[in-house]
């Protein structure tokens, strides 16, 4: 116990000088707004989600058909309140951000209601979602010669990890709600390596394997039956003069990627008016600005490599 | 508390319809089978088996001689009843899942039997992979110009992390368990980045610097001191003609790494019959799909850069 | 039930062995020695000081100007007392080893009163990193088109988390405090894919997007307003020759990125007396070993694609 408590007074002079810059860098702080989505709601709200969507994985083993409905009816009621509560926090604070007013004045929307209204929206949205990701199970089977089961997939691939998450926030996203998308998305991207924006549109029996490192950005478009490997970008062309100037935000920058097409790993394919026709390979590496025709097969004229004794 | 009661009432109904999707696509659920292995159970496992390598490094501090058999002993007899259950359910699911036998039917097998024959001989292989891993911290040490000490790749490389998991899977794997090698490997591949097979077969000395974007294939086979960098893909050879008929699992499709191999950022070796010769030199962004004789240095010709004023 | 007790009498004899590795094999165990910073603790820690830098965003939200100073400074108050304790764990462990002496004998040294001093100097640079990191937020909602917010930034950007925790961290390996700053490094690359070494000096108004794959070394200079994607390597030039002798710990080995430099994805640039000059702008997949003038725009001569019927 060397410690000196005398020094400790120098921190009530620091906490000061702290408190100081919240005034003088006023960007970076959030004090007296309405408090914001929380990250660990939502994150809870994500593993309801995949409970939902996946029933008898993860959390609760030894579900069945006597029991999956009390089970399922709970999950559905408690996201019903949970998604509505953190709805309405995230289009209260774009409101007041929007229009600079302080936290607890009266407002003249009722967020919570709207909340509701998108929740339900949202949850109504669950059947059709299990169907495509059902298909992405399957697509992921056919196209890993190193998976053994359905089960090994919807139980460790981060590929599906991945796209079970943007198809939940795509439809968050398509409701208009600020925030939670990419609260979700970023999540997802945390832990599988795989950056796709919730913006992104994607086809049915999408898959992806290995997937660290994979890029798809906000404006994309994929058809169905699609595979992209580890290191795959569908991103922006990015020039200097795009740098300048105003950026305009929401105009299709990402490339579209037809049916049936199979990119391998580390390619690179930019530009919104970038059109992989269906049915197209893309080499490993390859690095693509312009459209490609159907039924094309693109390959990387490979570097020369040199050979010499290593010294 | 603007919500509204009676929109509620919609959930029960949208409750209905998820569950009739849980009969019309049923290939995504899991109901009226018995558990599957657990998530949490394997992670607790996986941090157990981390105590018992690395003893004093993590969880419990102040080990030493006196008491540090006490530590171990418990642990291991833990690990024990874990692991036995754990391998019984992968056992009996995978069982259940050929045979399409319901849960609750007497087995013909005696899982927990099995699954503790198989936990045993899994735990008498500790000693050895300890030695493994000595050598790789060891090679860590030898290889990375900024680490200071021995502690601190225990403590922080994610490389070790990424070895240590899979030298451990790789053994549930020799022993034919289901599932759980692939939920370590996974576990692994989300923390770190490094996506390495439980199948691949790694001699000692291995080191992974950096390691983000790292995919090492199921039949991979490294001999003793190699070394690889970020990005680097150990994969499968990739054509169309691949992906047609029927995909024969099992067959080696990765290639073969001799000993004293360096392999640099973002290089990418494919192919079931690719052998990189002991010595060689494969550098940053080589693409290699045939085999490359022993002490060969490979460079990529680079390609022409252009240099011109910025915009 | 079917597990066989009399089998776990195996159990002790495996224990025994496994111990016996541990006198065997004792670069990899901690045995006798006095406590290492504590993973947990330093995880803490990081997550205290995003709440001092970013108030009302995460953990507490309703923060006003009438109760902030209440919690910054209890935070403040805590944070002194957590840094001292983890900070004088790693200087004496460090002196230990140094000088081969076992926990519990006397120290020459007072490590609590050290550790002090230095969480005192640490926590003294707070505010100016606030300042900085601010300069980061706007900078990455000028660069992404994406962005909707600077709160969004903040509260998703995994960018912006990397090089929050490499600020704080390189702030600690000034004060050559040992394994912490990797503690905290290795944190974020796992969490961001993000691995940006303690060392490196970055300047203001730094931005990396998406992120994944980027690697940073130790000895690496960044001026300000430098744009930098995925997938990015600014790295060591490695060859054989390096490898051999002896390696020369702390030298210049990384590169210099003068100010408003943009690097597009999977660039790798190399090497300690790489210069990127000023203005500059690095094409995606560029691989760069040799000084690029100010306001030079590098682009890759695309490899010839071939373009065949896909079969």
């Amino acid at each position: 116990m060397a410690t000196d408590p005398r020094r400790k007074e120098a921190l009530a002079e620091l906490t000061d000088r702290i408190i100081q810059t919240y005034y003088e860098i006023s960007s970076i702080n959030h004090l007296g707004h309405c408090p914001l989505p929380s990250n660990e709601v939502v994150f809870e709200i994500a593993n309801d989600l995949k409970e939902v969507i996946y029933p008898g994985y993860r959390r609760r083993q030894n579900l069945h058909v006597g029991n999956v409905a009390y089970y399922v009816g709970d999950l559905i009621d408690s996201l019903h309140d949970k998604l509505t509560q953190q709805i309405a926090r995230a289009l209260r604070h774009e409101h007041q951000k929007g229009h600079q007013i302080v936290c607890g004045s009266r407002p003249e929307i009722d967020f919570e209601a709207e909340g509701q209204k998108k929740a339900i929206l949202f949850l109504e949205t669950l059947p059709s979602i299990r169907e495509m990701l059902a298909h992405d199970v399957q697509a992921a089977f056919d196209g890993d010669p190193a998976a053994g089961s359905l089960d090994e997939i919807i139980f460790c691939y981060p590929g599906l990890e991945a796209i079970t998450i943007q198809r939940l926030a795509h439809e968050l996203y398509l409701l208009e709600i600020p925030y939670i998308p990419r609260m979700l998305s970023e999540w997802a991207h945390s832990r599988t390596g795989i950056d796709i924006h919730p913006g992104a549109r994607i086809g049915s029996s999408f898959f992806i394997d290995h997937g660290t490192g994979v890029v798809i950005g906000e404006t994309c478009e994929i058809h169905e039956h699609v595979k992209i490997y580890q290191g795959v970008t569908l991103g922006a062309l990015s020039f200097p003069k795009d740098e300048n100037g105003e950026i305009i935000r929401g105009a299709k920058r990402h490339p579209t990627i037809e049916a049936n097409v199979v990119i391998y790993a580390n390619a690179t394919i930019l530009g919104g008016d970038t059109v992989v026709g269906a049915g197209s390979v893309i080499g490993a590496s390859a690095s693509i600005t312009k459209s490609v025709p159907p039924n094309t097969q693109v390959t990387v004229e490979k570097p020369q490599l040199r050979f010499r004794e290593a010294s």
